[in-house]
């Protein structure tokens, strides 16, 4: 079992969801994919919070084995988040974001992290993702997930990010907007052409694709009736797969192909419920008998 | 085996696709299902064409064990649909229907196809394909397709239609307009209620959905660099699985899933050609590496 770093936000949000208001619930990227990776092997967290981040989250992450001491504690409040989805969840709208601490966040890896061997680099500026890597004693497998707003704002710097990453993971309109390729075969040729042989395209409740030389996996997401809240889903299915990837210490055709399927599992147990909650719940057994359910669903 | 009969639309398409015209090109869901289901059994044709239907295309479909004693040659033209699709295929306009002799059909079996055992009854008037029915003895397995027109228009029917088929075969929009339901699982299952024990839900670029019982196949589409003409993607896709089926003559688990798998095989052939040229084109060793494909694309 390798060691698996998870960089990236550590928030509160406040969730407007089919006219229920959730205040202030824990969330950000690295939270989600970091409980999410525990489920496979231990995990150090990289992040900052204020001083209003309660001590039962901090208890709660260590008791699920991850480690806090790259978890910053500084001057002000947590990052928060404010949005409302759509009734059928298809859609959110920000109504509030509060940066707070997380404005002046310069990831800081301490030196007991610097070997990680399997490092996650959530979704945050590329310059800062670039500065974790710089840090880094040359870690064997390195994931970067990106979002819309680095694509649109920091196009360089994500385009050389790229070319230090083995693992890029973006959903499919972010893949589409980046290579500016309406084919995702050929967009993800094309984003392996900047760097990354791994590249995982999210497509929602349509699942995922991996594209890797030339072969390709297709994972369908598993057809969920109670869906209560997206928020953290992708971060959970790319925490999931780097935890289980550092639980193999393997990055070989067919780890990678049931790492894929584990972040499913832990991502279609995060949309059923608030927050954190069922990614929290969610015992060994259960993620045992939905990966068996995912098989199910796939056999022929 | 089984045999097969296939109900539904012949006709002439005017396809305008990337910058080109393809002028009366042959189409039809009846033509694309049947020229599908033909890889796999004998199909029985029930459509109508007019005086200007050309005898190579009849001589084509004879060629591939299609019977066309049920195609009727009516007084006038054949019928004919032109639209334009959009730069990425996504989605098509209408630009022309001209019902023709499509008008006035009214499918008569003849005798010899009334005892047929698996049925397809295309895309038409659910009045229409409910009339098929009462001329049948006794199919052992009946297929329903349909479109969202009538789900408009011929909504009563189309629900008394669905009390008399094993299966429905349907879009997710048209699911979910249907029923009223946002989510595909409840969707379904409000669709079975109506009477098919099989549904299935195509998402076109994102696989299909097959809900039976408590039971769920989720299949991914290939995903296709060049694809070139989605026109009849469904109907091959429901004819294809039609002739698998009647080829094992057995609808359990195992022969269901491979079905729809060679559903999906022949509906990647389809899109890759104007037309039915990609269809009339793949030989049996083809389809037999496109469904080994599907094992390596979706195999963990």
């Amino acid at each position: 079992m390798a060691s698996t770093l998870i960089v990236g936000s550590v928030a509160f949000d406040t969730l407007h969801i089919a006219g229920t208001c959730h205040s202030k619930v824990l969330g950000g990227a690295a939270t989600y994919a970091s409980l999410a990776a525990a489920h496979f092997a231990p995990v150090q967290l990289v992040g900052v919070v204020g001083r209003d981040f309660p001590d039962s989250a901090t208890q709660m992450l260590r008791a699920r084995g991850i480690d806090l001491a790259g978890l910053e504690v500084a001057d002000g409040e947590t990052f928060h988040w404010e949005g409302r989805y759509s009734e059928d969840l298809s859609s959110r709208e920000t109504l509030r974001t509060d940066l707070n601490v997380f404005a002046d966040f310069k990831p800081k890896i301490p030196k007991a992290f610097q070997k990680a061997e399997f490092v996650m680099l959530g979704n945050i500026d590329p310059t800062l993702q670039m500065d974790v890597l710089d840090q880094m004693s040359k870690p064997s497998f390195v994931l970067a997930d990106t979002m819309n707003l680095w694509i649109d704002i920091r196009h360089a710097e994500l385009i050389k990010l790229c070319s230090r990453i083995d693992m890029l993971v973006l959903n499919d309109e972010e893949a589409r907007q980046l290579t500016d390729q309406k084919n995702l075969v050929r967009a993800a040729r094309a984003l392996r052409e900047l760097g990354p042989k791994y590249v995982i395209i999210k497509k929602g409740e349509h699942g995922a694709l991996l594209f890797h030389g030339n072969d390709v996996f297709a994972l369908p997401a598993l057809p969920l009736e109670n869906v209560v809240d997206p928020t953290g889903a992708g971060d959970t299915f790319a925490g999931a797969l780097i935890g289980c990837l550092a639980r193999a210490n393997d990055v070989s055709g067919p780890s990678m192909r049931r790492a894929i399927v584990y972040g499913s599992v832990l991502a279609s147990f995060c949309v059923e419920g608030i927050s954190l909650q069922r990614l929290h719940e969610a015992s060994p057994a259960d993620v045992n008998a939905r990966f068996e359910q995912f098989r199910k669903l796939t056999n022929f």
